[in-house]
């Protein structure tokens, strides 16, 4: 059974708009917390994996935003990675209030870049046996 | 035939990430722009829209990746309608660099929604009539 | 003696430029989230203070930038306040990198507004007793 | 006598926060559009200075907020040189909306560096005889 990575950010007065919500860009900075987070979890993190010379540019993004989320919500993000992980990898993660209302479900899709070659590349055998739980 | 609608603007620095590319989630302001500007080129505008009590919030986007942007490109958006418009209403934006190099492709469907009783309403008349071109 | 609050942050990937450091600007909403989470280490939060009416718009803010925060850096926000709370407070941050460096110094100065008469107003006794240890 | 650098732009949905108004900290990226804006005007683009190896960090930021700008509205950027420009250069905007109401007043110095070397280095000669008309 996959495992549901789980990290927890408080909404930021800055990231809303005059509608009193969230502005519907700012969550992919959120989405990109809860993998980078996830990824940490695993003793890896993204910052050396650049540093490797490896490169994780998203190519798909997929927000469908449910209820929204106000200034200085606590919000709870469970992320858990769908389909295989080759040169791609699929991060879903679903965003929740504390009273467990759905804020945002969402899909992002990154390839695994060589920094040097500017190609796509597999993702490094470590990572990838770290991240199969998560599968 | 449907019209195209036709905005340019330039990518700023603080738009780029650390990779020297435009960072992924700042692509929404962009479709917000293209959007924002397609409704006024029709003479009414989104400002005024809310101002009688009517909101567009988003509830789907989705970015497909093609090629990166960097700082100081000047980009072309453009931007048409897809579907019938009712109580959604879809908007498709492909945003290209000036050597024609395709950016991403986007949809970004919103509802119409009357402020004050917060519940989902139809496209005004008035609007649908003038957006009806961009089908 | 004067009060520090300190809270701690992680640099997002987003929150980079081209340069490869935090943006400049983006800084403003590390001060906020500080002054923010000092507030509501008094027991009181700023959502309900707005909530209640009052609020807090900033008038002026004077940044130093000394040395460059990077991607997944955790800072440390130093905060306490400045002179007298009136109708004015004006809160000084110093952030450090984990290893004591030292990234900013900051000042921003902020005025109590009533929302409904739009008017400066003096801080709310409650609050003025709660911040004293800091100044 | 000095000229003045004129630029305009549009305040979009995502800049505003739930006050209604133009979040303080997104005035750093409208600063930082007119003065790139201000170099290209004399032939020379920052784009092009840094792939020259030049850069320029913002060392110091001074904003002071006078009115609130909002969602929509069209602001005037008018900008000079002030001081020398040696290692140093210091910007002063002041940005208005379309009634001519002053929204804020601000002063951003920045340092050339070299980055190879990644030390402070003297404004390129071509570029400083440029800006000296904005002096």
């Amino acid at each position: 059974m996959s495992k549901v990575f789980v990290h927890k950010l408080r909404v930021r007065y800055g990231e809303t708009d005059q509608m009193g919500f969230v502005y519907y860009g700012n969550y992919a900075q959120y989405l990109e917390v809860a993998r980078t987070e996830l990824i940490r979890s695993t003793g890896i993190t993204y910052a050396e994996l650049e540093k490797q010379g490896v490169q994780l540019p998203v190519v798909n993004l997929e927000i469908n935003y449910r209820n929204p989320a106000k200034y200085d919500d606590e919000l709870r993000l469970e992320t858990t990675i769908i389909g295989n992980i080759s040169r791609k990898i699929c991060f879903y993660t679903k965003i929740f209030k504390e009273d467990n209302t759905l804020v945002i479900e969402a899909k992002v899709e990154l390839v695994f870049v060589n920094v040097k070659t500017e190609k796509v590349v597999s993702c490094p055998e470590d990572l990838l046996n770290k991240l199969k739980g998560f599968q």
